[in-house]
């Protein structure tokens, strides 16, 4: 399947704006509620949400830079959805409504966009998110796809930060870290279920996605003056960081804390005792979720610092994912 | 100014995300309001908005499609936030919040970003819109910015749809037509105040902005088996519709049916005596607001075809711009 296409009738410049738009809202099926709700008009018009708090946020994919023209449209038009949900699940919130933004080069085949949006209309199934509008512009070179989503906490909880953390703050993730590329970052499970059970707990005080890396994403959490100091060996290693590690001569360990795109959560968790854990943990399992796996405190001193607990040094060569650079 | 720039220290490959970002914040001064209300978090975090129905609509600006490297940026930021309020106040909306994405090429100047990214948050200062998000990813070639507002249908009103006119209604635009590009399209103002008084009055039936063309985006708002006959002589003529008369041969009339970007908006009004039309132009005069001028009425039989009232025939020569075409 070609990202672009020399057969003139299989691109988009052969469809127009309107008629490409009307297969669009084909594609999208059941994801696209009517008018004035849904595409059509000026503005998509939103049901009020008495008494709850908003949440949006934003996230695009760019070929060449966060996806390939040998990877699977449909993964791809998901992925561009399940990023912004996972932002969504780091606060404790719910997934309502999306707008998508697409920059197309002339040339882009419509046998590839129609995979990509039938992709991103499942995943908004799934996830019960509504895909209510969008824009489309025609781009010289570059094909990018944009979504912005938007959610709210549910009624009677709040909104999960990334500030709030303390020294004697227990540090969690919701699951196995390291090698999410190149396969798995393309099927990431947003832990929306988890951060909503999270967020009715008064222990949990804060929550992150994991997207630069879990290094670099952790010490965002961390207050001036503190460090985490992490246990090693409790830390759990995907299997994707042991096949990551035999090809680039680094430790699974390094990939659990510097590869982006696992998109677990970040738990700053305060508890007393061992029990107030321990019910946590037994109403995630009783739910089917996804347990918090305990790995390391924050402590006092430091510059934000990610330390081993061992040694109380810093693990060597931690990097994390900074665009542009 | 240059968009693109040689002297490496200016180009935002040599600031990275984190610091590129700090300084974005920065710009935007009173238009970004804190975490968790604004930059900083997973999402932004919206108070909420009890008993209002929400509108949300995005919309995208593409180097060399949409504005040139010739172009003052502080005018380009604006842009980008003016074409969405537009689409609110086509709803009789009221603004409220927006979320960024930028498409960066490496060697974008700083000195370029820096006052468009300005020129966003003084017009986000003026039409009291809040930035509270976003997202920046680097492309391989293209420049391209989008933006998704937020707003509100205020308490008390209902949102202006495209639809409900029916043969009878008379059809109005808030101001001169024609010849927005190469200069008035970069300082359009958005009809807010006049939208949301509009939708106040019952008589008024639906609205659209019009960004493709007046004839185009009128078609849009006829049902099926409906015309629209245009008065020619009614039809306010902008004096830049004169000056692109001149260069391109047409008339000012084809130029105002045909040009896009107007950014007027289109009312159908359901009067049934001249008193009625008096009343909404007073309110709109004692509010200091733009006059309705109404140029023609719906009529029955056609096929949502743009007719010259005093020949019943299709004007010549209609077009109006279709994307990728």
């Amino acid at each position: 399947m070609s990202v672009f296409t020399e057969i003139s009738e299989e691109q988009i410049a052969a469809f127009g704006e309107k008629r490409l738009l009307r297969h669009i809202r084909q594609w999208l099926g059941t994801a696209a509620p009517d008018s004035p709700f849904g595409m059509g008009d000026d503005c998509a018009v939103l049901p009020p949400c008495a008494h709850e708090a908003g949440l949006v946020t934003t996230d695009s994919l760019v070929l060449g830079r966060h996806f390939s023209a040998q990877m699977d449209p449909h993964q791809v038009g998901a992925k561009l959805l399940l990023r912004n949900l996972s932002d969504i699940a780091a606060m404790g919130g719910q997934p309502l409504y999306a707008v998508v933004a697409g920059f197309l080069p002339r040339v882009l085949s419509v046998r590839w966009l129609e995979p990509c949006i039938r992709g991103m209309a499942a995943c908004a199934d799934e996830f019960q998110v509504k895909i209510v509008g969008g824009d489309l512009a025609e781009s010289p070179h570059d094909l990018a796809l944009n979504l912005t989503l938007f959610g709210k906490v549910p009624s009677g909880s709040r909104p999960l930060l990334r500030s709030g953390a303390s020294p004697g703050d227990l540090i969690c993730v919701t699951g196995e870290l390291g090698g999410s590329f190149p396969v798995r970052h393309l099927a990431i499970r947003p832990r929306i279920a988890e951060g909503r059970l999270l967020a009715r707990f008064p222990e949990v005080i804060a929550a992150m996605d994991i997207s630069d890396g879990t290094a670099i994403d952790l010490a965002c959490m961390l207050p001036d003056e503190t460090s985490a100091y992490l246990e090693t060996a409790s830390i759990p290693l995907h299997p994707d960081a042991h096949c990551a590690a035999e090809r680039s001569g680094k430790s699974p360990l390094w990939h659990a804390l510097n590869d982006g795109e696992d998109h677990e959560l970040i738990i700053i968790l305060r508890v007393n005792d061992d029990n107030a854990l321990a019910c946590i943990q037994a109403e995630l399992s009783a739910n089917r979720l996804q347990a918090l796996h305990p790995i390391g405190r924050v402590g006092e001193r430091g510059e934000a610092a990610i330390l081993d607990a061992a040694t109380g040094r810093p693990f060597p060569d931690l990097s994390g994912y900074d665009h542009f650079r």
